[in-house]
């Protein structure tokens, strides 16, 4: 695999991913640079660039065979290495994220839910029985899991994170506004900072008034 | 206010916002660009540098008054403009949408719910009443709604867009996979991709496992 790519090509991969997916999906068998481009919202030379990153795809001038690409962006991705995550909070939050995606095409099994909050434990989340949280340490420690992903309310995040941390996961998909990594530099996080896009939206509206006044 | 700045600075603005808040609700006057860039994970120079875009804060060597920055900031995220915005899906995600982020400190003001199920219409969520979604069309019409925040599923997303963009809504805060400004570029688009996120984090362990073996 190439090395030293950078993170903002990386990002930009699982869009291509996305994109590629949907297009095999509608039986798409080959797409060009400059359709693809299209449909990123991106220019070919940006996509032929991205994709020569890893090697080169495809072959000039006759298209990238769709099913192959979306197959070795996934493999660069690592879809297919799955690793073990468990959920903490079983909330509105937590339900959206446990309902809503396809863990297993995208590189992670979730295991187990884990909440505070008496009413929902015991519960069925997907096909999960939600567990209390008091349960935490003894389920790491007896299953191999290597990802947390964290739809806790802030004030309970921190605990929550020293306890994970020393159970030795190191892994976090992170919805709350916490800095994991300032706290530990040797965790891999990644944010999802729902309030920062709401900003930017309000942001782009408002630029886009003034200069239509 | 400056102009041409880039989407990059801008989309660093929500954080640095944050990142001031909380200092402020710490009780934190004044903080260094040093100190600021330690909080960011960025660099003193990058810091001095965003800030300069916008007509320098603060005075070289006293550091910055975290009040007066964090508010000069929302003014230049529109934060105090306020706009009307419904939302459409009251599933888990739009419950969690809707409980979890405090609308009226990023300048917007949720007025309705709709909602397709029939189970979820006239269940109270925050503190709205769900609607049904045949009632869009006439509340938009009598009500000032200029943005839409889209969490429902990706088959219903494509006709609930279509009659909001007739209905003249132009901004949308979008969940899903479906891609509003490419079939409509006069729309201004934020998307939250989760899964693109996830992705992410599966490239990033999987690279650190491949580093350290």
């Amino acid at each position: 695999m190439a090395k030293d790519i950078s993170i903002q090509v990386i990002r930009r991969l699982p869009r291509y991913y996305r994109f590629l997916r949907e297009l095999e999906n509608s039986g798409v068998e080959k797409i060009s640079s400059n359709k693809l481009a299209s449909i990123m919202s991106s220019t070919a030379s940006q996509v032929r660039q991205d994709l020569n990153c890893f090697g080169g795809f495809g072959q000039q001038g006759y298209g990238y065979p769709v099913a192959q690409l979306r197959s070795e962006i996934g493999t660069i991705l690592g879809l297919n290495v799955m690793h073990n995550a468990i959920l903490l909070g079983a909330g509105n939050l937590g339900r959206a994220v446990a309902t809503h995606l396809n863990f297993d095409t995208m590189g992670f099994r979730l295991t187990a839910i884990f909440e505070k909050d008496k009413r929902l434990i015991g519960t069925m989340l997907t096909a999960i029985t939600v567990k209390s949280d008091d349960e935490i340490e003894e389920y790491v420690q007896n299953h191999p899991v290597d990802t947390a992903f964290l739809t806790l309310p802030r004030a309970s995040v921190e605990a929550v994170v020293d306890k994970l941390y020393q159970l030795g996961i190191r892994n976090f998909w992170n919805f709350s506004h916490y800095d994991i990594a300032r706290k530990y530099p040797d965790t891999i996080v990644e944010n999802v900072h729902l309030s920062d896009s709401l900003m930017t939206l309000c942001y782009r509206i408002n630029e886009k008034d003034i200069n239509n006044k």
